[in-house]
């Protein structure tokens, strides 16, 4: 892959440019603008990006992009910033081009159920659109307030629905692109059947970026949920919540199947403002979520659940009676990662496939618990996609750089995990730059060989958020 | 894109060394085998293949394809041969690689409810397996029988159930391919969260074979449906059709939604051993299909059905209430294609979005009848995701050659018609040979040669089956 070189032109010279490709006023340049537009909820690389772009259409993106590449200037594009990946950071003086003013819904159709969205409509807008028209956005995470459609793509976002309604990918009806070479690329024509060819719409979503733009997406929409009803259920122990999610699976069409440990309901029940689910204390638990849309459907989980405490799998539970039941179960789950941020915890977003969940879990706990006692590991995430939230919390008495450093190795130890269980360095967060020098763990030689040469089709000149995703 | 070249090698020369890359007795060239494999079930390709090669392996797989690149012999991927696109066909003295020894089911995990297939696995012996599991696998066609998984892959099969289940690219987890180059790439780990990197499964998948061959896939299956029940309408008119999905959708979770003109219907009663679905002649009929999982889901089919009346849409229906009922209902659609084959149809698949169907429906039918008053034009097809079967009877008085040179204009009105509505000239057949030289009308310039530059990353040689998607 080509790398960006800065031409022999002076950083002035390329602002004054830039500024001919925008509306008056759209390239920011001043430190609070650069501090926040360069870096997204990783906070571990200084941002430092050259200036802030602002387009208002696509042609200005297209602009840019051509721009970028006669003067060989680094673009890294700008969504909600909540990645944690470092997908959207600008630390080597790039170009950050934001799309908060590329914000607009632009045509619903309530036939196809899509609706055509620009690169910078967040994804609440569009839940609260779909709302509105009495249609569903199932595509929901912690940062849905924040993030953008145009980022959701890039990195194929996730989150505590997928065991239902499948990652941002299945969501996506068609793209409109902006490459690395400057071309605009319409992928995909809004079908559900289109055999013409490889669908190169699939390659840019997840990419985070680095192929070109996301400049406009049309989204599907799916009908509303009704009476979505929440069960927790109390585990017997890891093995147990395996056969727990099979049996529910088997006879009821599961909305979510989330997990977490006892520690990590401790800390959320110590902030006093969330009510427990029951008394009996258990190690593992499991919050199921489905469409109580009869009476048969809530008698059959109900059945189930006691099916579930005869087999000694659960211990204990409670199903949600009314919305604000639902609600405060959620938030069990839902709290952690805020709550828990409190003890600068060592974060990671790994994956296996499901059926090998518990196996991985212990082995982590086992080569952490050996190396590190005092350490706290606090498990939660989206089981029933084999999706897995690792969090070390930093003891009170350890100084951050100590711990920072024991947690390198950790890492370490993780991956090789990872890849001794075929699983995924990134399930749902992307590679940007946390994760790039462990591409190898989750993908082959051959395979990154593919991908750089793939990248080297779209973008060239290598400036497409340079840095990301491949190894430096 | 490189044209493949035969080098000075005889091809006697080149059938004895292709024998010691597989089992004795696995390379053929009898005059009956070369015609059996060379083809698919398109008809208007001579086909003449060097040979047809049988491997047992991934690593039989792997050695044929470097064998080719080292000297520069093209290869057919060789399925089922269900293929409506000659994507398959073997007309220029290729070799033909035929996975019909690969056809074993490897590996089932029940909590993953995945299934690890051999490239040459029918569908149907899927299909069976999924259910001797109390599972599914619901990508359904009219040739299941036949087609093997491979090949569904290949063109990312659709059929009958794609408005609920998708189409084939949903159920694949995880692909084990040989590219063009001979590398042989695990994709995606069976993985249902993975976000390092572009997903490069998806483009193996449609690529009819043009990138690499799918050697081996991990599918993924679903619950069993219950208690499907069908329901057959007769509307008013072809506008009424979308209300009547737009009503029926907003309520249940339709599993088809499939569409069949009157002309179709009388071709099938015609036949005599199919019981008509109710007395009334209407223009346009709906097949629909659903889970009746509870008296409350049919009591709302019921008041769907009457409101659809009410509203003039609906002039008469029937709803199966046994599984005999279900079949029945469903062979006035299923046995369309077949029925009308005796009239040499002029065939043609597209898709436009939805909610353009009836427009773009009305105009071909008054395009080809202003020009050709004399054809019959039968219209079937998956309506519910926009996908049209086209069947234009040739009259009994015309000469074959006569029709089929009108044909060849028609297709370009079809074609041009296509554009204007934004739709895709191959809806699920894929492009093969006989759409190739049609792809400008569905995919733009720029498109196709990003297309054709990812093909050289995989098969830089153009051996895989080449003159296949891409204009010759």
């Amino acid at each position: 892959m080509n790398r960006p070189r800065f031409p022999q032109m002076s950083q002035a010279a390329l602002i004054e440019e830039l500024k001919t490709l925008v509306e008056p006023g759209k390239v920011l340049t001043d430190a609070d603008s650069l501090d926040a537009y360069g870096k997204d909820w990783t906070k571990q690389f200084a941002p430092a990006p050259l200036a802030i772009a602002f387009p208002k259409s696509i042609e200005e993106v297209q602009a840019i992009v051509r721009w970028a590449n006669e003067r060989k200037v680094a673009l890294v594009p700008s969504g909600g910033r909540t990645g944690l990946s470092a997908g959207a950071v600008a630390a080597h003086g790039e170009v950050v081009v934001a799309f908060d003013y590329m914000n607009k819904i632009l045509e619903f159709n309530a036939f196809d159920r899509t609706v055509r969205c620009q690169a910078g409509v967040v994804t609440e807008q569009l839940q609260n659109f779909a709302e509105e028209q009495g249609l569903y956005y199932p595509v929901d995470f912690a940062s849905a307030g924040s993030s953008q459609i145009g980022g959701n793509i890039g990195t194929n976002a996730g989150g505590i629905k997928v065991i239902r309604y499948g990652m941002t990918r299945n969501w996506v009806a068609g793209l409109k692109v902006v490459t690395g070479k400057g071309d605009i690329l319409e992928l995909n024509r809004d079908l559900i059947k289109n055999a013409t060819g490889y669908d190169l719409r699939q390659l840019f979503i997840g990419a985070e970026g680095t192929l070109g733009f996301v400049v406009e997406a049309t989204m599907r929409l799916d009908r509303a949920p009704k009476n979505l009803t929440a069960m927790v259920l109390g585990a017997a122990d890891l093995d147990s919540i395996m056969p727990v999610l099979h049996a529910f699976q088997d006879k009821l069409d599961l909305t979510a199947f989330e997990f977490f440990s006892d520690k990590a309901l401790a800390k959320v029940l110590a902030r006093g403002d969330v009510p427990a689910a029951f008394e009996t204390e258990c190690p593992y638990y499991a919050l199921l979520e489905f469409e109580a849309s009869s009476e048969e459907v809530s008698n059959a989980a109900l059945e189930l659940f006691e099916h579930c405490v005869e087999q000694g799998w659960v211990l204990d539970g409670v199903m949600s009676q009314s919305e604000q039941q639902l609600q405060n179960l959620w938030k069990l789950r839902e709290y952690i990662s805020e709550t828990i941020s409190h003890w600068t915890p060592y974060k990671n977003d790994i994956s296996v496939t499901v059926s090998k969940v518990p196996a991985f879990l212990k082995e982590i706990d086992s080569i952490v618990g050996e190396h590190y006692p005092d350490f706290e590991i606090v498990w939660f995430g989206h089981i029933g996609d084999g999706n897995l939230h690792l969090n070390i919390l930093k003891p009170d008495a350890m100084a951050k750089e100590d711990f920072f450093a024991k947690c390198a190795t950790v890492n370490k130890w993780v991956f090789e995990t990872v890849e001794k269980y075929h699983g995924s360095i990134s399930a749902e967060h992307g590679m940007g730059m946390t994760k790039r020098d462990y591409l190898g763990y989750s993908r082959s030689a051959e395979e990154i060989a593919c991908m750089k040469a793939v990248k080297a089709v779209f973008d060239p000149n290598g400036i497409m958020n340079p840095g990301k995703i491949f190894p430096a």
